[in-house]
């Protein structure tokens, strides 16, 4: 499970990791959101209604799932389930609640959480992005300093300056952990 | 300026630095605090009377000082000044508040933050020490959770889970930074 900030890089280090190694599986999460622009259905999210999200959660068929800002995310139990049994690494982008909730119920679970150089820098590569204003900037900044409280269960923490050096590191530590 | 929880191997990475580089310096903290085993004066302190501390802090003698458990301890100005005019790159091993206090008056300063990999491997590498009692470990644990929020402030945070790389890593940070 790979949690961290929004902007250290997260979904780039996931894609690399599938790219290169063939020992990986990427967990999709199930939403009631509607798609975006650009995002498509079972790759970026598994689109949902209300009434197909409500039957799984009563089917206990998710490994956890939340309400955020009146829409529901959830992780297919099914999914993980079949890929572990299959002798995959399955990856999960999840933010820390979930995280932690899936830990409980998975303890051998890794949890991996990315840090950005520094809170600057995190900053910078905000902004460049272009696409989100000031207000959306400094409350994501906000979030960022409350969730680092989190850190502390985490079984890795690993700096994201340098994108190669960081995949290499990702996965050797996915791969020597418990071992 | 090197900070980072009690355990991380801030001193063995400064220590490292001094040994496979040149161009470092190292500041030594002045304290009226007395001197414990195996310290030696003028390496890991300059120990000093409560008259003499209070003498350099008329003169302007410290960049920063603070009081602790009834001890003064400070960074003489002198000693920083010099070095920074001969060209050296000054380390401080130094907590959080110091550094900040430090970095107000030297903005150029670069504020590294050491990080374990991961706060269980911390709690293990207290515990390996076999010196501290469980209270002081819990005690040091707890500091370490309460710090955290200043990493926000810091130039550059770096995990250090292989010393090796870890000491290249900070070096290579340390001559780049401002460039």
């Amino acid at each position: 499970m790979i949690s961290g900030f929004s902007g250290t890089g997260k979904g780039t280090l996931v894609k690399r990791l599938l790219q290169e190694y063939d020992n990986y599986s990427l967990s999709v999460s199930r939403t009631t959101r509607s798609p975006r622009e650009g995002e498509i259905d079972g790759v970026d999210y598994i689109f949902s209604t209300d009434e197909e999200f409500r039957r799984l959660i009563d089917e206990n068929g998710f490994i956890e799932y939340a309400g955020y800002v009146g829409n529901y995310y959830g992780t297919p139990r099914a999914f993980v389930e079949r890929q572990l049994a299959a002798g995959k690494d399955v990856l999960l982008e999840i933010e820390m609640q979930g995280a932690l909730k899936i830990k409980e119920q998975y303890p051998d679970a890794f949890l991996i959480f990315v840090l950005p150089p520094s809170f600057r820098e995190l900053k910078e590569r905000l902004t460049s992005r272009g696409t989100e204003s000031a207000e959306v900037i400094e409350k994501r900044m906000a979030r960022a300093r409350d969730e680092i409280k989190y850190i502390e269960y985490y079984d890795c923490l690993l700096v994201n300056d340098e994108l190669e050096q960081c995949v290499k590191k990702l996965h050797e530590k996915i791969q020597t952990y418990g071992r």
